[in-house]
């Protein structure tokens, strides 16, 4: 089993961009996995696999439709992205994503031998996702080796989450020290056809106030 | 949230349909969630939906295809269906997917504020998959009860297992305890046009024998 081989969830987002180059600066070989859940923000597939070609790297899409589920602002229509904080969990989580997308990842990663797999999630600045927490992402990784072939094997499928502990101006900070270029990744869940982000949404918000407390120059083109 | 819901991971086979007439007898207002993961034995979905509509049951089909990743005989044409008896792992093991399906799973749970989960693995009498194993399935819960809204908001998802310590065969007296008829359920992993079962793959076998040892007649049609 090649140990030096790692999957990396990857977006095109700024977060796992940011994994992505972390992953790379550690030596792996990295392989990416972009989920296409027929999310409201699809460009963002596009985006990935134009991000992975010109670091020549291999990617994956793996397409779920989770429409067929809905219950989120991201994979329902019908519901609006909300521009206003709100208490609790928000309409954006999608019900299980996480899980459903380690679960696919733990499947690649048995079927091309890979122990290693990298997602960007993280506790600090994010939107109250549940399944952006350690104790979710540690629990997943116990269950994960006991109902896999490679957990039972004694082979380990470890689940990395560098930026758990990172607030988002640590993250881009980090990023910029890997030398990441942030104008080539998008966060916005409802960009618009010229490629400009809303600027009101969470992930908007999270990521303008990110770049307004790292010190460095927001790149991205903002509508709002 | 309708405590007495139960939504019930449903294949139309000897085990998920017993699982869902458990359920009936425990008082539960069920609902069915077929995956259609583009397996070799793709009849199972017509076969699942015929049934749920005979009970006038409600049911989900969630579209999967795990021919995306492959790794197994279910979900890559290249691999055979083995017939005779391996050491370890069968090739008809698909990566992770009980794991996949319980996370699909949990997410309509979630969507549809249903708090209780069924699936029907057993340890014994099986295949050697680890995704069937209760140490997996209690490790799942605990994940799925940190990774979700429901787990968070204190509002447990539970996931029921009724056959995991039972024999084939006791499964088999189990379900004719309740009525089942199980003429109406495929357990092959190759049915042919016919609709006749293969008996030589795993699955025909674990059933022809569960039947012998039950002491009640196999109504199954085998080609073999």
């Amino acid at each position: 089993m090649a140990s030096n081989q790692a999957l990396i969830l990857f977006s095109g987002g700024l977060d796992s961009t940011t994994v992505l180059h972390h992953a790379i600066s550690k030596g792996y070989e990295c392989i990416g996995l972009t989920i296409d859940y027929n999310q409201r923000h699809k460009y963002e597939i596009r985006i990935s696999q134009d991000y992975l070609q010109k670091l020549q790297l291999n990617g994956y899409i793996f397409n779920i439709d989770l429409t067929q589920i809905g219950g989120s602002a991201l994979t329902d229509n019908n519901i609006s992205v909300p521009t206003s904080k709100v208490d609790g969990i928000p309409v954006t989580y999608v019900p299980a994503r996480n899980t459903i997308f380690l679960s696919i990842a733990a499947a690649y990663a048995e079927k091309l031998n890979i122990n290693n797999i990298f997602i960007g999630v993280n506790q600090i600045d994010y939107s109250g996702y549940p399944d952006c927490r350690p104790e979710f992402i540690k629990s997943f990784s116990k269950m994960i080796n006991l109902g896999t072939k490679a957990g039972v094997d004694g082979d380990k499928l470890n689940i990395y989450t560098p930026l758990i502990d990172m607030s988002k101006s640590e993250i881009i900070n980090y990023g910029y020290s890997l030398g990441i270029d942030y104008s080539q990744t998008v966060s916005c869940y409802q960009l618009d056809d010229k490629g400009r982000a809303c600027g009101i949404c969470d992930s908007c918000k999270f990521r303008k106030e990110g770049f307004r407390l790292s010190g460095i120059n927001d790149p991205t083109i903002y509508k709002n």
